[in-house]
């Protein structure tokens, strides 16, 4: 076998090992949206010890790049594959960490007598997990087109932010009997706001590795 | 001189690129402070031109960054060093965004009649603040022995948050005329524990680059 294809099967490694911890982020926010709508603890608890699991993988990830960056002289782009596998790794296991923040208010509302809240959490959700699932996509196949339409559907993500915030503002005002529940929902939706952001974030490398170009700039985000 | 010679003056460049953003970003969540103290407008429009400038600095050490690695075959200590940049990069551009953050609460604050809360927000923000500089100075100056003690600290700005929240809490169902105001304040403290978070991730890269040890497995910290 050749260096080059060896380099090549490495490279490929590592995007399996980016689908992987992508995989295993997903399934996090996946249980810890299940845990809301169930009110599950022990779903709450399978998160806490999930990310530890997710930690392991993202360190791992980084020390295969790095080493393939070490041992070979990656040409300009696949160099940039590679950084931008290191970016959006940092990424995904952020999206774990939301859906251990996202687990600790379920735990808190557990705690609390049930309240029916104008907050379609589980919608939220979907789409902001959807745009996980694209732009990951986007990013192992390259696809900039795609990439970019996610940039442009993180404000669709963020309006149904600011609906939830506003409606929960009013049901604390109007029954304050439910200002805890009102609060830990304003905390949910925010963290799957951010879940969007990481979504963003890797749309972003996907757009940098295969165009080179500066899709932060050229959208003006900041994420 | 030496290609050598050239190589490490593009690193202390790419070094003093990253010390401009880190200062950027500190002064973003300074005047957001002084904003939320002073109750300024013309503050919080600052901090809403300045992002544009901070996301192009980012752009820039990223563009840096990858020229180093793409025309030279850096060192495997060198390349730990650069990947640390890259990371810490995004992680101020990230400070830089939380300053913005909570610039727009401000904004919503100033519309509200003033309230006096039990929210030691200036505090908050200087360990916070503190841990950026110190972090971002154990990064550049490569001293492993800085970085682990910042992330020991972090554990103090979390309790501070949930000491925050809990008030804040007690506020809202006390003194329910104070609503709005106590839940800017809730999330401005949520801000500024995503500052500290930042920190944290910069001084794991320091421990990163110096130590090529694994910071995060050792401490269990998830950012």
């Amino acid at each position: 076998m050749t260096t080059r294809t060896r380099f090549h099967e490495a490279l490929d490694n590592l995007k399996c090992r980016l689908l992987v911890i992508g995989g295993m982020a997903e399934n996090a926010v996946e249980q810890a949206v299940r845990a809301y709508c169930e009110r599950s603890p022990e779903l709450c608890r399978k998160i806490f010890e999930n990310e530890v699991r997710i930690n392991v993988v993202e360190r791992e990830i980084d020390e295969l790049a790095f080493d393939l960056l070490a041992r070979q002289q990656p040409m300009a782009v696949d160099l940039r594959f590679i950084l931008g596998i290191i970016k959006s790794n940092a990424d995904l296991e952020r999206v774990g960490d939301q859906a251990v923040n996202i687990a600790e208010r379920v735990m808190g509302l557990i705690e609390l007598s049930p309240a029916e809240l104008a907050a379609d959490v589980p919608h939220m959700a979907s789409v902001a997990m959807e745009m996980v699932r694209q732009s990951l996509q986007a990013f192992v196949s390259g696809d900039a087109d795609v990439a970019q339409r996610i940039l442009e559907q993180d404000d669709n993500v963020d309006q149904i932010n600011h609906e939830i915030f506003a409606a929960m503002n009013h049901t604390m005002e109007a029954s304050p009997q439910f200002l805890r529940q009102a609060l830990h929902t304003i905390s949910i939706a925010r963290n799957l706001e951010r879940v969007a952001d990481h979504a963003t974030n890797i749309a972003e490398n996907a757009i940098f590795w295969v165009r080179g170009s500066d899709a932060r700039r050229h959208f003006g985000i900041a994420v």
